[in-house]
């Protein structure tokens, strides 16, 4: 093929093309419009959300363009040309063209507009689209974003395991891992199932969360990062919940909440910036045709705010104060609803609100206990618009605490012996906290659907693709 | 905390600290020496493999020297002085020690020396190691090199699904993922597993391989790469198979074979350059404890080097030749061993070699077709010390032919009409590889076992921690 020598469209439009003649382009045919003395085609690359137009001066010469559709892979060798007063600075007139693969007319994505439903039934085709092939490029930037910020302060990136005999949040979430075969499950002499007999001789499942293994990490490494797939088998069919997702899980030593916090706002800050740096194109495109608001304006108003911070306790009694009728009723003790949290950062402070020291018997056991033995040092960065966006703590670094938050809470002890010798030899205060990558995706794109920024989506009845 | 305040020892080290007065170190002790007039404490951060000396010049005002302990973890404040002659060229008179926390003397990390299959046994504790210290930054480097490689040419990105009902090598070696009870499997009417009341409505798995969807998007955005964790359910306890991995996989649209193998030349070429010139202290320890040749020098070498290539059919000549009993009989047809392989790189070619066009009965049905009917054009990169490191092809992308294929090896043309699809609307020829991120860390370490290349091994029987 030419694929060395092609010129993507990205960097013919940019200027960013060394030589102007006898260029080499590979793409599709968005669109072709051929009359008598003049033919153009759009054709896209995917390198970018415009289209390169390829002018034909002599359509007549040029006997393949009856059999160019929309979808049609073309190879297109020609020169280029500065035009003026149009959004593209860069055309391509066509001296040679060549059809690589052809595209019958019962293609989907001809130029009418599909619902994202739809689209979501054709995962395989939609990347081909303009709102799919501007979202698929922002995730990798932002992908890449985050690895910047964090090896950019001497971060350590971990690959924290995805098959996991652990239940770091207690919740019952897990899928299974199995080699069993299903239909014939070994038992014991007491008919329990006999996970001796499994491949890891042991029950497994994927993991919901690589803290846990990452506060190993931290405590021989000083700071580090996970970014990696985690699962929920959470049977809820919402906008915002899917069964496997991405998750950025920093865990930092020496780190106490105060300082915590203040990662959390500065990450999340530079990744806001990143966006309207380095994905202009996307971001723009965002803005016009996908967010409900000016989210441009509003990313960059939170940038210059300093972000609020209050208890649990005090947004309890923010909230029991509110002239506004709440779907759940407000009590101390009680897991806030989104409907809460949105009232506190969209109404009352209308601005990002961390939210701190949560009632121990909402959270989990390894987030640190406070002197009112009621509390933990939990943090929830919650955002208009989302609500919550990043939940962390400071973790239990007292052997003994977390010893009895443990019992407290039913734990097998021995299973977790490794992660209480943490607290055995050595131990230093570490917090951390996860986030979300879909869930910031959303955020910033103002997409609704999870399912609309992940590739291939996993949602309850769904693993097609 | 003094998380912002505190100095890394790295960067005491460097010498990219700005003040050298009242800087506060946080760490684990190493080693202690105490005599009358001067003491010596050694103290890890995890930043760098490299201790930081710490020398108390009054040792009788410092009460807590004695419950120090190795392993002990420590807040230091003192001033940092240059020291001559010395491998560290500063050090820190302390002014003010505090213990962060004891360290019992039952901690097994003590000054000797420890088998690396004792370590795999307290795998929460190596990180703290200087081999596993060493391990776990360089892997963040390498991790970090790989996206850079990509990011800066263009590639995107994308996250492929670890959970599908895809088997995309065929092998039979996924794991099932299920949200069944175990012990309570739902059957059809036929005493069939019922997988229509699983969480998908289908039968599921853990993904061998990204690939079929990043296929997908490269038919949409052109130049993708995958870098997320796969799995095998495979019984082997061999040194160099675990049953999850992280695995590299770039997918090039317009892209040949032959393009495919400069790219898998440059992109191995990258990452050993990366390693010599951004993991200097990590390569040093290798190259002096680790490896057993001269890894420094052979990387060098290799660079430098132009990558051999020739076809299976030659290999299997040049087998049938050479002066060598081989284990397993060379035939043509076979699956070259990894003492094939082996002696292909070291004794024939003493350089990395591609070997291509492999019989069509012993690759993927996706790969491309010869001419021949015979072989596909597959590539198998080989290297010194290893054999296979790097597996890929160009892809099939003649819908008819792909149909035939599949239709040979027995597949579901209906599970895969979606990946049919990509051959129908606008295909085109492209081409990708997998290179395995582990195989790829031991080959430039030295390292021997893959247990010992990522924090916590899944391992037939071992899914701790």
């Amino acid at each position: 093929m030419d694929y060395f020598i092609r010129e993507k469209v990205s960097d013919i439009l940019a200027k960013r093309v060394k030589e102007t003649s006898d260029v080499t382009v590979l793409g599709w045919v968005r669109t072709k419009r051929v009359s008598k003395n003049i033919a153009f085609i759009e054709i896209n690359d995917g390198s970018t959300l415009k289209n390169l137009q390829v002018v034909i001066l002599n359509p007549d010469e040029f006997e393949v363009l009856s059999e160019i559709n929309t979808g049609t892979s073309l190879k297109v060798v020609g020169y280029l040309e500065e035009v003026e007063g149009r959004e593209q600075s860069v055309e391509m007139k066509a001296e040679k063209v060549e059809i690589i693969g052809d595209c019958p007319s019962d293609y989907e994505l001809q130029k009418k507009r599909h619902s994202f439903e739809y689209l979501r039934e054709i995962a395989h085709l939609r990347p081909r689209t303009n709102t799919f092939g501007v979202m698929n490029r922002f995730r990798s930037k932002m992908s890449y974003a985050v690895h910047k910020f964090f090896q950019e302060r001497g971060f350590n990136y971990i690959h924290t395991p995805i098959i996991t005999a652990n239940d770091t949040e207690g919740a019952g979430e897990l899928f299974r891992v199995t080699n069993f075969d299903l239909s014939k499950i070994p038992l014991t002499d007491k008919s329990e199932v006999d996970f001796s007999q499994d491949f890891f001789n042991d029950e497994t499942g994927l993991t919901v969360s690589g803290q846990l293994e990452a506060e190993v990490l931290a405590t021989a490494l000083g700071d580090v990062y996970t970014f990696g797939p985690t699962f929920r088998a959470e049977n809820s069919n919402t906008t915002r919940h899917a069964a496997e997702f991405w998750m950025i899980e920093p865990e930092m030593a020496f780190c106490d909440l105060e300082e915590n916090m203040q990662v959390i706002e500065e990450f999340l800050k530079y990744l806001f910036n990143y966006a309207l740096e380095e994905c202009a194109e996307e971001m723009a495109f965002f803005d016009r045709w996908i967010a409900e608001d000016n989210r441009i304006e509003n990313l960059k108003e939170i940038i210059n705010s300093d972000f609020a911070q209050i208890t649990y306790t005090k947004a309890v009694e923010i909230l029991k104060e509110a002239d506004k009728e709440f779907d759940y009723e407000v009590e101390w003790g009680i897991d806030l609803q989104t409907e809460h949290e949105r009232y506190l950062t969209e109404e009352h402070f209308n601005k990002p609100v961390m939210v701190t020291d949560y009632p121990r018997d909402i959270k989990a056991f390894y987030m640190r206990l406070n002197d009112d033995k009621k509390t933990v040092r939990a943090v929830d960065c919650l955002v208009p618009g989302v609500g919550e966006i990043v939940g962390g703590s400071q973790r239990e670094e007292r052997y003994d605490v977390l010893v009895e938050m443990m019992e407290e809470d039913g734990m097998e002890l021995e299973k977790y012996d490794w992660f209480l010798d943490l607290r055995k030899y050595g131990t230093v205060p570490h917090s951390g906290f996860g986030l979300g990558f879909e869930r910031i995706l959303m955020y910033i794109s103002g997409m609704k659907n999870i399912r609309d920024v992940i590739s291939f989506p996993r949602t309850p009845g769904n693993a097609k693709f």
